[in-house]
């Protein structure tokens, strides 16, 4: 029996909306000749993540009947370390050469693992998992996105020589933070139809990235606990974060 | 003579796109009966400014020929202080309801000055002046929109109970940073094709904002120096930036 479950997309280049599957059990194709008629009504795939639709990205409200919800999410946030020095040293078209191949190789590593590409800011991003693709284990799919990302720019840099006065891969590369919890998913502003997410967990996560150094993912506790075997034996660290009171305790993981 | 000019837009409800009259003197009709068949082929206003369309929002290569270049800009970042506190203490929907207001009154305040709202991350923004609208003086433009968003969220502020707990204006308000300089804006990334600007410049106003209490505005020397007049009185403040080298000359503005 042929039923729209059939066409349930799988990981890679998925024949339908996993967005609007996920969301509304609603089949939108984005691939073949059946999304040409979907095209037609400017209705393609979205820059967040091309396994979803632009339904998915700019229409929030229709796709969850309310302006946002309150959801389960894994939060990733990069950004590249040393980029301020390095903006200082290097020629305009090098720099721009640096973040596009940093924005996509981060975007390739996010979706890799389901996640979406919810903000990019410069030489930064922030990524979302479990949203609106469901992810049973999100938190897994942010770290290994994370693990992926680092051995990419690892790749990237070894034996780059950037600058004439030695920027290396010691102060070149990129800093991760992942937190999940709460999170609330919906549009935030009149004028703007992307949906993002806001809370606490978010600016958690982002407060971990920004202390981690050159080529760190910095874990939180809610999000290590949900795979203990991958973060037994990694580092604790003991942050004081801007804004939030007590001490936040972040897992350490390094690519080698 | 009736000529294009004749279709030059002013600042409020311009009828016709004035990026793209700014960067290439084509006029692009976004108001009125002449916009009509424009919106059947999906260029419509802009969600960066509503004076500008979805050509210089999504079509830099277009309207520049080339991937990216470098032009003299102000940068503004502005973000809500005691954000992180807050989205502990109080339910979702007002959190929702306030990352909507002050993203709204933001981009009002960008707008009322011919800027653009480049970037929204949650509760924070990054406004361009200077590009796709020229405008001769962009640092005062950017200081103006900056005292223009402090006075919109005081007004706001005043009176406003939010939580138990005694969260005041004291601990919520907004902090702005903004600096002048060259900036790369282009496109960065292969599968988004917004423009952005990226360089050392944004970075510092960044920085500058990450370092500005609730009510604070913090002008560099660069942006100041365009306007001696308003910031002569202006406390200076010395700042060590993360990833900065020198220390930064800062003027601190407040709204009375």
């Amino acid at each position: 029996m042929t039923t729209a479950t059939s066409l349930v997309p799988t990981q890679h280049g998925a024949s339908i909306c996993r967005g609007c599957w996920d969301q509304m059990r609603v089949p939108i194709p984005i691939r073949g000749a059946l999304a040409l008629p979907f095209r037609a009504f400017g209705i393609t795939r979205s820059k967040m993540n091309p396994n979803i639709c632009t339904i998915c990205e700019r229409s929030f409200r229709y796709v969850k009947k309310q302006r946002h919800i309150t959801t389960r999410a894994t939060i990733l946030f990069a950004d590249m370390r040393g980029f301020t020095q390095l903006s200082g040293r290097i020629g305009a078209l090098e720099l721009s050469d640096i973040v596009s191949l940093f924005q996509d190789r981060c975007a390739q590593a996010v979706w890799a693992h389901d996640g979406i590409v919810n903000k990019q800011m410069g030489d930064g991003l922030m990524a979302i998992f479990n949203f609106p693709i469901a992810i049973k284990d999100h938190a897994r799919a942010a770290v290994s996105a994370a693990m992926d990302m680092q051995r990419a720019h690892a790749t990237a840099l070894d034996g780059a020589k950037l600058g004439e006065d030695g920027v290396t891969d010691r102060t070149l590369g990129v800093g991760i933070g992942i937190h999940s919890g709460d999170v609330e998913v919906g549009e935030f502003s009149s004028f703007r139809s992307d949906f993002t997410a806001i809370g606490g967990t978010v600016n958690l996560a982002a407060r971990l990235e920004s202390q981690a150094a050159a080529g760190e993912i910095l874990v939180s506790a809610e999000t290590a606990d949900q795979m203990p075997e991958i973060l037994g034996d990694a580092e604790a660290r003991l942050l004081s974060l801007k804004g939030i009171e007590h001490t936040v305790r972040a897992n350490v993981l390094r690519v080698n």
